[in-house]
């Protein structure tokens, strides 16, 4: 592969130029109009959110340059946020002049005329728009990789959701020694699980809010009820959502989640609720910080996704409901916790 | 439920008491002849391992009480250690007069003519020795549950594989506001992940040990490849033992792991691992302090069990075959944790 473009140059996008520029000739990272000041930065020698420099065969490039960015690219690598992804990929299409494989890293929903749904249903609508008739390659990207240590070149296991199996050749030029590619054909299921785990994730910092610091009252066989809960759950939407259960059983589910709720910005946020901030004042806390917890979106997203799903599992998703209660309608964690549990203790 | 009785007074089985006593008037709680000194602190008002007094309508019953200790109990739950297993079962069979509804807690293998088996396996034909022709009602108990905890009646998640239904109905006398019972139709999933859980909490020891305290090499995304794999291998036995991979998905599998590489006996013996302890040294020195890690058995039963399926899912084992290799074979840490990335890096 000579030439690949990665769009957005936050966390992830530069981290994904990592093992990229190991197997392609020469690696594009385009920044968005956000992320001037990192591309400024990495052009005098340190990614300032990495902290690290960016391999050499990584060209930089700015918001206004995206038709250049992707000239001569053979794939592209969407990473921005989930609230940029119309946006970006709005412009993306208009540069584009015909279709090209696409992976998208970007975690989370996006709402379209109040509607929520998932990155890729809107992608595809969006493609077919612009290229009616031509075949839309997607990868959604899942697993539990914390960007600043696969920048470090950390083992990290990825799960690359396919819609055909194209995509697997050109996945390949992800493949590294330290960068294990996993694939499967459950797009659907590593999107959601993606999007979801970051509301479990808040789930388990509000535990350790509640009973970290105070020993006598922590208890490792309740955490562990939130942490299977959340895999139950999660399993159980990816079904209703026509996805498949294992997905959520492995690295985009329990392997994110897993690594989502030991450090992090979600798990941080549910932290601050467990210590009694309320939801909206926590959000804003970390944002002033630069810090965004997507969690803090991805659990009113998810509500408005699963209620506009044809068969709900309605009463059967307790802790995401739980969650629900504690971030949007601003209810007390520990009433909370206990009515949870009061539902299980009933099941 | 008038009367039942608990077989053996370590960790677990004065712990399930707790709940047994709030449903069942009369629990008998039986030692073996390892557990004398523990009565004796009971009826001084303090279990010395729970570090708390036992509920009041729990009577204690010393080795050599068995047949008073059984004979009103319409249900006998063990709870000894899986080497204690076969010597108490056949005692047991010898004084029981009839059938009887079975709860196991023990977790592990038994070895009998130098052939590994699952408890339940070597119980049933047990059973029908003694009871030719009666139905052998049996459950297997699963899912994350430390025994302290339990016996602070925090909420406790558990997972009983019962092989009749009718075991559901018996099932209903353990649970409380704070014990949740989840029924399961796997004994054999229960039991494996049981037992192997412990082996893998043991990698997760050994990684922290060898980077936990090195911050700059500490790695979220590779310790999550480590849990993910754990779950992922665990499924596999279970399924090539004839089990249902489901069940590493949920309590006693996932939930179990999750408590037990937090926590406990078989973590900390990873640790010294990774601190470059030699296997039976460090056995050794937790023996020497009262604890066994069960895991460390576990591995050696394991392996031999996996070797006795018809169809072993060699070479799919990464991780259990490094782990393995690391405390049967003496081989050092940190060449095997590379040697298993690099097979998985080449999946």
């Amino acid at each position: 592969m000579n030439c690949v473009c990665v769009l957005g140059a936050g966390y992830m996008g530069s981290a994904i130029s990592f093992p990229l520029s190991d197997n392609v000739n020469d690696v594009h990272l385009w920044g968005t109009w956000l992320d001037e000041w990192i591309l400024d930065g990495c052009g005098q020698g340190l990614h300032p959110k990495l902290k690290n420099a960016i391999p050499d065969n990584v060209s930089l490039f700015y918001a206004g340059e995206l038709k250049e960015a992707i000239e001569d690219a053979e794939c592209l690598i969407i990473a921005v946020s989930s609230e940029g992804f119309i946006p970006v990929f709005e412009k993306l299409l208009g540069e584009m002049e015909e279709g090209c494989p696409l992976f998208c890293l970007t975690k989370g929903f996006v709402s379209v005329f109040e509607e929520v749904h998932r990155i890729s249903q809107v992608a595809h609508r969006m493609f077919l728009q612009r290229f009616p008739g031509e075949d839309f390659q997607w990868v959604s990207v899942g697993g539990p990789s914390k960007a600043v240590e696969l920048s470090k070149r950390v083992p990290t296991s990825a799960v690359f959701g396919m819609n055909s199996s194209v995509m697997a050749h050109f996945s390949q030029m992800f493949s590294t020694e330290y960068y294990f590619v996993n694939r499967c054909d459950d797009v659907c299921g590593v999107e959601l699980c993606s999007a979801f785990k970051n509301v479990y994730a808040i789930g388990l910092g509000i535990y350790d809010g509640l009973y970290g610091e105070k020993r006598e009252n922590y208890a490792h066989n309740l955490k562990s009820i939130l942490f299977n809960q959340s895999v139950r759950e999660m399993a159980l939407i990816v079904e209703h959502a026509g996805g498949k259960r294992e997905t959520a059983f492995d690295l985009s589910g329990v392997g994110d989640l897993f690594v989502t709720a030991s450090s992090g910005r979600n798990r941080r946020y549910g932290e601050y609720l467990g210590k009694h901030f309320p939801p909206n004042d926590a959000y804003r806390l970390m944002k002033e910080e630069g810090e965004i917890a997507e969690g803090y979106h991805a659990v009113r997203y998810g509500m408005d996704f699963i209620r506009s799903l044809e068969s709900a599992p309605f009463g059967k998703l307790p802790l995401f409901e739980m969650l629900f209660r504690i971030i949007v309608q601003n209810r007390d964690v520990e009433d909370e916790l206990h009515r949870f549990l009061k539902v299980l203790s009933k099941q």
